[in-house]
């Protein structure tokens, strides 16, 4: 290893950083051409791809290798293959597929916000508007729940079988911002007893409701309209599911929705709350630490909030503990706070 | 380590590539602001930086912890520090500062054509109109000759000590589509006898004649104002440059072109070129060969070629021999053909 004092000085991470959008572009027309669908089904050229995707066998070409060098594609003899991790989430035929996700990461509502970064950083919160993606009724959630159902099932399996291991006793759950719908549905699906009242706008909860309904869980699937800030959320719960929720604003409005999460609580009862939690140091672990641009290029006052902030607002709100759990593979971890 | 078929499929990638613009947006929010100089002059907290850059401390403390993610900055106790290229490359007091090379890599005409990038795939070229960055006196031209100057200094006097080591003899250089002017100046300023003629728009050709004059080789300096397929090129050259040129066009195109510059050189002259030249498999190096997607993206018929590709078109076009050198620490590479 040569000492630091001889290295030359390199414009690499610059240029890497400045044309990183490329990789985002190139990703996603991939997705919309139907690239790893193409491979998928056997044709592996560039030619009997570009037929596939019904484009120009130079411009398939060009985007391959560059999926090739970006880590989504192996070539061999001009050849191209899936990796593993593409078979399994970018092929349309496979039951993991994240295309659809696209739809909401990449929608004009979250990318006009990172545009606007600059803007952002200045004011110390969205440019967008006064209050970002967390307008009421913002359009946004619809795509949300439409797009990001697939890349939470496994965590939400993974957080019915951590909070309910049994999955044999009553139990009455809350999915507050329920989205797709998918968290609740877990619960639902991993024990037969358990009875779900799904929180969201109207639009919202139109796609969770169907999503419960192809689960099989209908019969147990309640839903309460509106702002969590503002509607009644009743009483009896043994869960309150808190499902990237609380990085949408600040701690004192956390809190307040806090007090009335451990009022609809029973004696017992517990929150569970799937969060970006970074270290105290708030740029480690990379990919987690790093949510918090999204939130000030979206949001009026969001953050991700490391555990101690959280909990913080938990024992504030009336809570006795919080206990924080990982959930592997993802960026994400799980809170769970006792009432 | 695990075995392969215990390991878990994981959407890091996917979430890594889709969320690559904000690197993008972060590092020019970051220079916009003027966070690296900054820093550089002594501010290490957020609020600190926040005075500084006319910031709310918010927004500072998380684009600053952003930038220590992606590896621009240290943090050390809520101390953010510079790390050494980061001085070198993007504190404006710096004299290598490149943050002004974002005018060009950043302006609309380049990344328009990377978000239309899904049509030029179908297409097999720019979508952006027929001719792209290569239209007549295309006004990013300008601004990359205003902004890639700093970028182009280190290669370009590696490459006038490259091919003219000695720098005392008498030479006639022509700088085909000069730009800034930096590479046929490299030459001029190694060699007291070199005089160079440089090729370009005129308005291009005003930012490379100013920064001639603060070489102090203007004396030495002449200029022909045109598109180098349409003016008579002169004869009696020693050397031709052609820096980052050929790139944006076809091989029978480069053919033409190349055709042209035989006939400008003496006998025993050469041509110098400076490309992103890939590997035969197109997918390595990573830079390099990703860099093929900007001239999809950006022009109808560009490519980055490979050298059995480039010396093919040097030999259809009458030269002898062509010779590749690699030109650390960048991406590129220099072809030296002999007539």
């Amino acid at each position: 290893m040569s000492s630091p004092a001889t290295q030359q000085p390199s414009p690499q991470l610059f240029f890497q950083t400045i044309n990183a959008h490329q990789r985002t572009e190139a990703l996603k027309s991939a997705i919309e051409l139907e690239i790893f669908t193409a491979i998928g089904e056997g044709n592996t050229t560039a030619p009997e791809i570009a037929k596939r995707s019904a484009a120009s066998e130079r411009g398939t070409r060009i985007l391959c290798d560059f999926l090739c060098i970006m880590g989504f594609l192996g070539k061999q003899d001009n050849h191209y293959s899936l990796t593993p991790d593409s078979a399994v989430f970018l092929d349309k035929r496979s039951p993991a597929y994240l295309g659809g996700a696209t739809e909401f990461l990449l929608s004009p509502m979250l990318t006009d916000g990172v545009k606007s970064l600059t803007e952002a950083v200045r004011k110390g919160g969205t440019a967008m508007s006064d209050e970002g993606t967390v307008a009421p009724e913002n359009p946004i959630w619809v795509k949300f729940a439409q797009g990001m159902a697939p890349m939470m099932i496994m965590p939400a399996q993974a957080i019915a079988a951590l909070v309910d291991p049994e999955g044999n006793r009553k139990l009455k759950i809350l999915d507050i911002a329920a989205g797709h719908g998918v968290f609740g549905i877990a619960f639902a699906r991993n024990n037969p007893q358990a009875e779900v009242v799904a929180l969201d706008w109207p639009r919202v909860l139109d796609v969770a409701k169907e999503n419960a309904s192809k689960s099989g869980v209908a019969d147990r699937y309640n839903t309460i309209e509106g702002s969590a800030f503002e509607v009644d959320l009743g009483t009896g719960y043994d869960i309150v599911l808190l499902t990237n929720f609380l990085h949408h604003f600040d701690p004192p409005t956390n809190e307040t929705l806090l007090r009335k999460v451990h009022a609809a609580l029973s004696d017992g009862g517990q929150a569970v709350t799937l969060e970006f939690v970074p270290n105290d140091d708030r740029i480690s672990p990379p990919e987690t630490a790093g949510f918090s641009l999204m939130m000030l290029s979206g949001t009026p006052a969001g953050d991700a909030y490391t555990f101690s902030e959280l909990e913080r607002m938990f024992t504030n709100a009336g809570f006795t503990s919080s206990v924080i759990h990982p959930l592997p593979p993802g960026f994400e971890q799980v809170v769970i706070s006792k009432k």
